[in-house]
């Protein structure tokens, strides 16, 4: 299969890219290289050192003998995206290509008005696009389980059949997202869902959890191929933040109590749920969800976790309850379903003992690259 | 109380600006004139010949003294929206400054990204205004009924309380809207909901119903004073449409088969709700939601009444149902609930012979400005 994975210069953007190219697809990649730029201008770096893009590729080839197309520019830019899809004429489109961090989104009025323009308008551009150039291409968008909030019922995937006053009716699960980032997300599926109706498109929606881990057995072929890793206050995400946090001894810095629960995924399913995703494309007109995670933790367990094997590995570990930037309950019921993508064949990867070695093992190696300033938490929900 | 209508020379937000201030409210008038432009560009015009706003305004303050603050500009325009707050000191913003037409998000692919850059971008814009500036004004947010599509089950006011799985919980109304424009407006309520969520911002959301007639007290006073009357395929609404097609000669265009149950309320009714809303703002950190309609017709009710009316004052009215060029369900179930309006003071208009007889009045007297070649709908959801 032609495969497009948009925004395939990113952590699952760019693993999940490898993976389907090692798998045997025709894989192209769309990347405005934006995110690289975001990191220069909120002064924070990867812990890994990633390779430029055309390096990366270089390398990827020079390895396994596989090429892989490139396409360097942004889809809000149409005539651009148009061509790219002309040009490579994929059969899916992966679109990681969006502001996908919540406290990015929450840092001003630029950040939340650039996060929805660049999300929801690029990812319209792209429904368009797919309408007038090729209808029949599965469009596998990500969206997360953020978009769920935290409702004191169970979480389905993505529809809900409501019994009320009598009657009965499935409709789209309701919403309630945590950030403008958040709400981006949920912007685009809604209007996914509408231009599926209205066009016949073929669109499924991954819900995904909070992902962890940097190597999959692609990237962790070679130094030029590895992954980034965030561990700055903005982009770094829990679990990935706490490892590294852990070894450059630096207390974890858990959001008020801890007891907000999430769910999350080893990136090696990420990369092998988008597989699935691809290989099982939705039916014309149906706006199919997937809840893409495989495990719930609450923050505080994923500390103590963390914690733990820090200990067993000679660091010294604190935990440090600092005031929540955020504004989400801390104790919450959450209960969500994932049986979709095991029913198609996800065996997942579950959080070990041995993956958090492996996780601190690659912190504490690329350790002498941390920025110590990029760690807190600057950016406030409240103001 | 002094309120800031966005959207004030528009067809609702016009009749809103006047009533207001005839009920002694100061009242300002914020809008970019972007709908007149619009009109050129489809080389389109309202029924009735509406004058320039300054001239509008100033006749206003001729015939009643009062006089209506004017800030002519684009609230995607950050600078000009935040200055124009800080000199009105409004203590309720009434936000009717948003692309409103189905029809014209349905165009092409820029028209769909201009109404929902113009729309959820603008109302980002103005939550930080009020955030930074006016925490405490009451935002009242124009919804649409649209907002629900056509659920097989009853439609509540913004919430409903689901039971699943032996939990509880009161949840955000799941939307299922039938246009980008549509889609748009989910899109502010949600972010407006996140924004009342963190910051505590008030506000209510009125999803409203289709809006029809043309007079209002202060609207009616002066030929200066005008109200706008769309006909066009592209802004013209149900009802209001029909009765424009009865008085010319041309057949009623009915979508489909006409089964569409559809809400609406006088535009007399509009204002009174307004009102309503001001004079009775939501607490700080709630997001309020009123369904903001007095009756549910079909389609081909609103049809058949219109020829009868027309009829009875000897027009020839014929009924044409076009193949729809929308994508929506023609017979389904329509049940909404609007009580919480009619709970703090609303006593709807309902549609009567007399109103029909009025509006018929008003199209005839008007009909020799009607360009027929744009009544047809032009616009396909399906292309």
């Amino acid at each position: 299969m032609r495969v497009l994975v948009i925004g395939g210069d990113g952590y699952c953007g760019w693993a999940t890219a490898l993976y389907l190219s090692n798998q045997g697809h025709q894989v192209g990649i769309l990347d405005s290289l934006v995110r690289r730029h975001w990191d220069m201008e909120l002064q924070a770096e990867t812990l890994t050192p990633i390779a430029p893009i055309q390096t990366r590729l270089q390398r990827w080839q020079d390895l396994t003998g596989k090429q892989i197309d490139l396409f360097i520019g942004d889809i809000n830019n149409y005539p651009f995206l148009e061509a790219s899809l002309l040009q490579f004429e994929p059969d899916a489109v992966v679109h990681f290509g969006e502001q996908r961090s919540a406290p990015f989104s929450m840092i001003d009025r630029e950040h939340a008005v650039l996060t929805q323009a660049n999300n929801v308008l690029g990812n319209l551009n792209l429904l368009y696009a797919l309408r007038d150039r090729f209808p029949d291409c599965h469009l596998i968008k990500l969206g997360t389980m953020g978009e769920y909030g935290t409702p004191n019922i169970d979480i389905e995937e993505g529809y809900i059949t409501i019994e009320h006053n009598g009657r009965k009716d499935t409709l789209p699960y309701p919403k309630q997202p945590g950030s403008f980032y958040h709400l981006s997300k949920v912007h685009d599926s809604h209007n996914i869902h509408f231009a599926c109706k209205i066009w016949g498109l073929r669109a499924t929606d991954l819900n995904q959890g909070i992902v962890y881990g940097v190597l999959t057995e692609e990237t962790g072929m070679d130094e030029l191929l590895i992954n980034r890793l965030d561990y700055d206050g903005v982009f770094g995400t829990a679990l990935n933040r706490f490892c590294i946090q852990a070894a450059v001894g630096h207390p974890l810095t858990v959001y008020g109590s801890g007891g907000q629960t999430r769910a999350l995924l080893d990136i090696r399913d990420t990369v092998r749920c988008i597989e699935i995703a691809v290989n099982n494309p939705a039916n014309a007109g149906e706006f199919r969800v997937f809840n893409q995670f495989t495990e719930m933790f609450s923050i505080s367990d994923l500390a103590m976790m963390v914690k733990k094997a820090g200990t067993t590995m000679g660091l010294n570990v604190e935990l440090n309850h600092l005031e929540n930037p955020r504004v989400e309950l801390e104790a919450h019921y959450f209960n969500a379903k994932n049986t979709q993508l095991i029913d198609l064949g996800l065996n997942p990867h579950y959080l070990s003992d041995s993956l958090l070695d492996s996780l601190l093992n690659t912190a504490v190696k690329y350790r002498h690259r941390v920025d110590k300033k990029q760690i807190l938490p600057t950016v406030s929900w409240r103001r």
